[in-house]
């Protein structure tokens, strides 16, 4: 059957490498085929047919691979992709805001809740429409933090500048009186330790990865094709652009050694 | 003949707006067709060869709009992607690289310069090539400043953050005794002023833009290509993505006020 089949997982370049950290560590049988869209990262500031555009070529491109499922480890794409792309397809296929925004709203304790992201995400106001489903009540404040992601790229995630940055970027959220943060970027998990300082410990910061490799689990449950073999998976990471590069960032990041990363022209899917 | 045919600029997004900007002011007779190619932008950290591809995507296109000349205004893709193109097109290119480096080298008094720019630009080598070629005793030395450019586009150009990450990136620079800088980046202009104070005042800020609207006029001299009609032309801009947003970053730094920008999908030239 296909419960040996790998899982498919994409983002706009290695910020889903933490969503595919929670994968191997909560899934340790799964094979996982990561396309990293190098070549044309941010998805962030790109409108929604463009993002739609590129994300319907990467799902091409892994169904190619035969994936028995596909995540969009990528708050974006999730946002502006997921709804279409998910009629088009054979397999399932998960995003990470609606498992964020679950966390999130049994996270909260006054129902205010603190979303940041690229500016697509929280302009498409799609966790507030998540959040609203759950509970009407939910109060929902959106700041989107384009900075964020070229910093920790830069190698400046535990830095004094990005404590500066990021206190103006959330000091208007403090004032709404929130208690709760959605990380809605796969990106801001990696600033963690900044983010918490700035808002203090009595904010609890919601990182959708690891609600996302939880709903993972329970889809291929369902789906009956959990792989039960115990052997250690191999998993592949595929990039549009800059293998080399990525491969750094990506041994920096993940429990495994990545060994080789291959280039690959997702255009033509 | 041709001389009333438009010039195409180009450039990974905004940033070549401010060489646009130059060829308005010097050549005010010329019509431009600017692409930016937003859907895809930055360049910056992207490989020779994906650079060296969306560049001739881009070329195309403009030679589909029956251009007389084209000028690259992004150091990026004048440094990886000119000289493979020159030779494949029937009119003039430039790019913003060669004319840079010239006037850096007449700029300096102690033939020690800093080029700051993106990843791919710097590490090109690209600056020292060219200045090497005029003067083999010159001494270069390159920072990469990957946040200059989202600061920009974030709207922070005058601000002490930025101030403070300049301070960052330039000191290195500075310790090296340079006198003169080159903004080897199309963004850079609009961070002039903090520049400015973070280097001091002994130190020369070199602005290819001026000079590449300075060698546009003189090659279209040269090719008898100059228009000589004294009506108000009229400049026509495409993206790749937002042409809405990309409209009013334009307006910003324009002298002339963008009515309409298209949207057009490169990726078929």
């Amino acid at each position: 059957m296909g419960n040996s089949l790998p899982i498919g997982v994409f983002d706009s370049g290695v910020g889903g490498l933490t969503v595919a950290k929670e994968i191997m560590s909560q899934l340790p049988n799964e094979k996982i085929i990561y396309f990293g869209d190098t070549a044309r990262v941010p998805y962030g500031n790109k409108s929604r047919e463009t993002v739609t555009a590129y994300s319907r070529q990467i799902v091409k491109f892994l169904l190619s691979k035969r994936v028995k499922a596909i995540v969009i480890a990528c708050n974006t794409a999730s946002a502006f992709a997921l709804e279409t792309i998910r009629h088009e397809i054979p397999v399932p296929i998960i995003g990470v805001v609606k498992p964020g925004a679950k966390t999130a709203s049994i996270a909260t304790r006054n129902g205010r809740i603190g979303v940041i992201g690229t500016e697509g995400t929280v302009n498409s106001g799609i966790y507030s429409e998540f959040l609203h489903e759950i509970s009407p009540e939910i109060k929902v404040f959106g700041q989107a933090c384009p900075l964020f992601v070229p910093l920790v790229e830069e190698g400046w995630a535990d830095d004094l500048i990005t404590e500066e940055i990021a206190r103006r970027y959330l000091s208007g959220l403090l004032d709404k009186d929130i208690d709760t943060v959605v990380l809605g970027c796969t990106h801001y998990p990696l600033l963690k330790r900044v983010i918490g300082k700035v808002v203090g410990e009595s904010v609890v910061l919601v990182n959708p990865a690891y609600e996302s490799a939880r709903e993972l689990k329970r889809v291929l449950g369902e789906e009956e094709l959990l792989n039960e073999e115990k052997e250690v998976p191999h998993h592949i990471f595929y990039v549009s652009d800059g293998a080399e590069k990525f491969r750094e960032f990506a041994n920096s990041i993940l429990p495994c050694e990545i060994i080789e990363t291959k280039d690959v022209n997702v255009k033509t899917f």
